[in-house]
C-alpha cells in the first residue's frame, strides 16, 4: 500500500477485505480473478472514493460498496486490455489470458463486472450512482474500442489521444472521487471540484503511464517497454513527435508498421526521445496536476484534502 | 419474427428500431455489434417482456428500455461465448469473433452489457429491476465459467448439468416475463407465475437447444452438429447415456477426449442416439413445458397469456 495512503490504511484494508470476499463468491474459478488482485496494484480508485467520502458523514459501511465496484470495475477492463495485448504478465504475474486463454478472460471480465453492479444496486437511495457507473463503464469500452479500432493510424491527433485517455482512465478517477463524496452526502458544492481533480490527475496518469512505456524498464514496469509502440497505439509523446521529429517520416512508417522487430522498436523510441517528445508530454501531465490541486483549493481543510494533494503529486512523481 | 409474435408485432418494431439505434451510439465500430443484430434471432427476451408487461398497465415507453436490455445481455454473452467456442458462424453470419478477434470480442461484450445496465438505470422507481439484472448476469457468467472448468469431465451428473442451464439460460428467460410484468406495475399476485413459466421454458429452451446440437442438421442449425461434444460440453443426453449406454466406457473416453476426428463425434453422437437419450431428453423437456402451461392457468385471460402458451409449444416442437 502507499504510504500517502495513511489517514485511510484502516479503510483500505476493509476494502480490500471486502475485494476478496466479492471475487471468491459464485465464482467457478477464484483463482481467475484472485491472482490480478494479489498481485498487487495501487486501490487508487477505492482509496480516492473514500478520500471523497471524508468530505461528507463518512461511514465505511456506507461506503465499502462503492469502493469495491470502483476496483471492479479496473479489474475487469484490464482483464480485457490483457486480451487485446495478448499479454502474459501484468503486475509482475502471469495474466488470466496467459493462464486460462481468451474465453475465461471474457467471461470473467463481465462477471466481475456484474459483481461491481450488483454492488452499485445497492445504493437504490441514490440513482445518481448507478447513472454515472453505467455511463463511464460504458465510455471506457468506447475508449478501449476506438484504441483498437484506430491502432496503427499515424494520422491521429491530439485530440483522438484526449479523447480516448478520458474514456480510457479519467471518466472512472473522477467518478471514484466525485461518487465518493455522493455516497456519504457531501454537500453538493463539493461534487465538481472533485470531480474536475479526479479528471486532471486521471488525464496525468494516463499521459504518465504512456510516457513511462517508452522511458521505464521492463522490471519496473512489470511489463515490456515499447509496448504501445508494438501495437500500434498512438499516445502523445508519439504525436508530439509526428509533428517536431526531424525524421518525422521515418517514424510514422515505423509506427504504421504492423510487425516491428526489436530494433524497429528501438528507433522508434529513439526518434520519439531525440526530439523532446518525453518532456514536452511530462509538462502536459504536470500541467493537469496543477489544475487538479487548484481545484482543491476551495475544499474544506481536512486530512483528506491533504491526502488528495499527495496523490497528485505522486502521480507528477511516479516512475513506475 | 416468430407468427407466434401477432399480438406484440408493432411493439417489437419499436423495440428492434431502438435496439439498433442504442447498439450504434457511440459506438467506434457499430458493425460489430449490429452484425450480430442483423443476422436475425428470435428476440425471445424482449418478446417475453412485453408480454408480462400486457398484465400491467402496458406502456411501450415504460418498457422498452427493459425489453432493449435484456436482448442485448443476451447478444453480450454469445459474443464472448463465440470467444469461448471460436465459432465462425453464429445465426449463418460470421462471428464478431471471426472478423475482429479476441480482443474486439472482449470489450465489445462489455460495451453491449454496459449498455444494458444503462437502459436499466433508468427504472430508479422500481430497484427490484436492477437488483434482479446485476445478480441474473452475474449468474450467467457463473454458469459460462463453470461450464468451461468442468468441460471434458465425464463425472458430471445431472445436477450439474440443471445448475448450468439454469444459470446460461433459464434465469434471464424467467426475469424477462417477470420484470416485463413489474415495469408495468402488474399485481403482485401475478410475478411468481410469471416466474416460474419463464423458468420452465427457459429450462426447455437449453435442453431442446443441447438436443439439436446433436440432431440437427447443419443448415437448420446455422453452425455445425456435435460442437458441445467437440468443446467437451457435457449435456442431458450424453449424462443419460453415459448411465444408459451398453458401450459407457466407450463413450466416456470419446467425452473426455480432448481433439476428437469428426469419426469420432460421428460415433459419440450414434452411441448418444442408440440408447434412447435424445428421447429421454424431449421428454425432460416436455415436461417443463407442460409445468410452464400449468403456472400459466392462473393468470387473467389475456391475449398475452395465449400467445405465452404458443412460446410454450413453439419451444417444445422446435427444430433449430
Amino acid at each position: 500500500m502507499l504510504d500517502i495512503y495513511d489517514g485511510i490504511r484502516e479503510d483500505l484494508l476493509v476494502v480490500e477485505q471486502e475485494l476478496k470476499q466479492v471475487l471468491e463468491t459464485h465464482n467457478p474459478l477464484p483463482e481467475t480473478s484472485t491472482s490480478l488482485l494479489n498481485a498487487g496494484g495501487k486501490r487508487l480508485r477505492p482509496a480516492l472514493s473514500l478520500l471523497g467520502a471524508k468530505f461528507g458523514h463518512f461511514d465505511i459501511k456506507e461506503i465499502t460498496p462503492l469502493a469495491v465496484a470502483l476496483e471492479l470495475i479496473h479489474m475487469a477492463t484490464l482483464i480485457h486490455d490483457d486480451v487485446v495485448d495478448d499479454s502474459k504478465i501484468r503486475r509482475g504475474a502471469p495474466t488470466v489470458k496467459a493462464r486460462w486463454g481468451n474465453g475465461i478472460s471474457a467471461h470473467i471480465g463481465m462477471f466481475i463486472f456484474a459483481k461491481a453492479m450488483e454492488l452499485i444496486s445497492k445504493y437504490e437511495a441514490i440513482p445518481l450512482i448507478s447513472n454515472v457507473i453505467a455511463n463511464v463503464s460504458l465510455k471506457m469500452c468506447e475508449g478501449e474500442i476506438q484504441q483498437i479500432s484506430a491502432s496503427f493510424d499515424s494520422g491521429q491527433g491530439v485530440k483522438d489521444y484526449f479523447f480516448r485517455v478520458k474514456r480510457k482512465t479519467a471518466l472512472l478517477i473522477s467518478a471514484s472521487v466525485q461518487l465518493g463524496a455522493v455516497a456519504c452526502g457531501a454537500g453538493g458544492n463539493i461534487h465538481l471540484p472533485l470531480y474536475r481533480y479526479g479528471n486532471c490527475i486521471g488525464m496525468a496518469f494516463q499521459i504518465t503511464d504512456d510516457i513511462l512505456d517508452l522511458e521505464a524498464d521492463q522490471r519496473e514496469l512489470g511489463k515490456p517497454v515499447g509496448s504501445d509502440l508494438r501495437q500500434g497505439i498512438i499516445t502523445l509523446p508519439l504525436i508530439y513527435a509526428f509533428a517536431k521529429s526531424g525524421q518525422r517520416n521515418r517514424l510514422m512508417q515505423l509506427a504504421r508498421q504492423l510487425d516491428k522487430d526489436e530494433e524497429e522498436v528501438q528507433e522508434a523510441i529513439e526518434l520519439i526521445r531525440d526530439c523532446g517528445a518525453i518532456d514536452y508530454s511530462f509538462k502536459v501531465a504536470r500541467k493537469y496536476i496543477e489544475k487538479a490541486k487548484q481545484e482543491l483549493t476551495g475544499l474544506p481543510d481536512l486530512p483528506a484534502k491533504k491526502t488528495l494533494c499527495l496523490i497528485a503529486d505522486f502521480i507528477d512523481a511516479r516512475k513506475y
